[in-house]
């Protein structure tokens, strides 16, 4: 293992022949010092190896102008969009970026939380696992006053930012299209209920069948992780036996491909045979044939607000009142040729 | 800004009426300490919001049993999926992943090295920008013997481990394969000279043309960032004027995607009047149509090789020996069906 000597502010003060306070002063951007001075300074503090941490253990107050990001998976397209832009926006006022991702896995949010508290991050954005219902890894961001916002993936009852997408009204707006379009036996394959958003697109989902009179199945809804493998093994329950649904409302993207693909096998025609729409508009639903009708949650505009709240907060000079706070971003059916088909009337209210 | 009164051991201790050499070990998964005593302890660390950095000076020692990652874009799908196969075998050892990305942006990424030199990092993974040629802001880690392993885009001259694809034979394999089917005129997209594997890619287009007298033509030949932007940019130039190209190697699937649609919409059928192939196998690749040629790089093998590298470094007792020390991983054409066609008679050398 490696064994470090760690150079002080006195180590750079004498290399360059500067006195202690003017290179703490230059480290820490002072309006006093010269712009450089700043860059002689730091350009040794980086040669000597220095890290701001091994200050003086008296200098409590220590910004380490970072910031802390969680997210289940970086490979998916809607939390990597979120944290590029996320990024880019603290960026311009200084900030660089810790991202860290939990895997779904509710253990390692607890030790990345833990990991991120340790680096000292000066705020915290946080979407969470599927199965985070305790939220009090978090606590001692709150309790240190840290500035803490969670986005899309977020708790109910629990004193933070809240930045989130508006999935019950996308649940409503993908179901009613599919009924529009003449389905009337509408399957529904949703994330585990531990997790916010996808209580919310169920509860929409069932708030158009109710609207247009089409009696709810228990077992026409398929609750689990939503990977590709997942996928592949609900459509053989869904299409081991007649009838077919006419649709299938799919709660993410990588599900509403892999069905596409699984009806391709079987020789069901889409959306001629059955319909199938998916949520996030990943940029793969536009590139394959027939092209899968989507919701676009504005990943940047989220993430926009997402970097506003953190820079918000940590404009307070005062310790940060955290209180939960609750902000929608919109959604946006983007209808395309796998639910093609003539606008049929249907029963039920008028919109 | 927050202001914090930091906890150190002595007030763990205390609170627990434990000593603060047993609280000290526990922190450090010491084995004379039991799971319950170390479980305890980590409870009430993080209750208190205890952070090990602010462990007594004298602990120069210390391990974050945190490990930094800086990549150019985690959205992509090649540095994702490294990114995620690297986290879960480090964590399989007890080590937390940060991730950065720089976006490409030399400045950026000087500044990443920076952060996570801060942040305590044990060990660092890089990918490096596409501009990146100067190494030193890595300086530090090597002086400090913190290890230190590049993947994918590397340096060659730099005393450090080096993980990455056979580029030249993927240029080669790939080039060699759209004269196999015909192409007597085919463009190359490459990204910027800057960066390694586009070097090496090069070379291989060349060399295959050469292999079979084909003359190489400067014209031929595009060097940008791969981006969707630029490659619409290059369909306009490559597209102007006839003759039209009978082949395009782009260095990268979102270009071979990008062309394919400006394909689609000027009417040209591919693979008929012109073949496409791209590289890194993102599974974009495979689900649009037609299905586009690319080179697998075996991105988990890579990831794996990375944590094992890292891995090898962190269990070196005495301080660790950088040296340059290069491993290539292998590549595989996947044949699809934007270059289809009846494999022709070339000229030049027999395999």
């Amino acid at each position: 293992m490696s064994k470090r000597t760690e150079k002080t502010i006195v180590d750079i003060a004498e290399e360059l022949n500067l006195s202690v306070s003017t290179v703490s002063r230059a480290l820490n951007d002072h309006p006093n010092i010269s712009a450089k001075t700043k860059e002689k300074v730091k350009k040794m503090a980086r040669k000597m190896g220095y890290r701001p941490n091994t200050m003086a253990a008296g200098l409590r107050n220590n910004k380490s102008k970072t910031i802390g990001l969680v997210v289940p998976r970086i490979s998916m397209f809607f939390p990597a969009t979120i944290s590029t832009v996320i990024q880019n926006k603290l960026q311009e006022h200084g900030y660089n970026l810790l991202i860290c991702q939990s895997n779904d896995s509710y253990e390692q949010e607890i030790a990345l939380a833990d990991t991120l508290y340790s680096a000292r991050v000066d705020a915290l954005a946080v979407s969470t696992t599927l199965y985070t219902t305790d939220f009090s890894h978090f606590d001692v961001f709150i309790e240190n006053n840290i500035p803490l916002v969670f986005f899309d993936r977020v708790p109910k009852d629990y004193n933070v930012k809240v930045i989130k997408g508006d999935d019950y009204l996308g649940g409503l707006t993908v179901t009613k299209h599919l009924i529009e379009r003449g389905c009337k036996d509408i399957v529904h394959i949703s994330g585990p209920l531990t997790c916010n958003l996808y209580i919310e697109r169920v509860a929409g989902y069932k708030s158009a069948l109710q609207q247009h009179k089409i009696p709810f199945k228990k077992s026409r809804i398929f609750y689990h992780e939503l990977t590709r493998e997942n996928a592949l093994q609900t459509c053989e329950k869904i299409f081991a036996q007649q009838p077919y649904p006419d649709g299938i409302f799919a709660a993410n993207d990588t599900t509403a491909i892999t069905i596409l693909e699984y009806c391709r096998k079987i020789k069901l025609r889409v959306p001629e045979d059955i319909k199938i729409a998916g949520y996030s508009n990943d940029p793969r639903t536009e590139i394959i044939t027939p092209s899968i009708t989507s919701v676009d949650q504005y990943p940047a505009l989220m993430g926009e607000k997402v970097a506003a709240a953190l820079l918000e907060l940590l404009q307070q000079s005062k310790p940060v009142q955290q209180k939960y706070n609750e902000e929608i971003i919109p959604i946006k059916l983007i209808a395309r040729a796998s639910t093609e088909g003539p606008v049929v009337k249907v029963r039920g209210k008028k919109k």
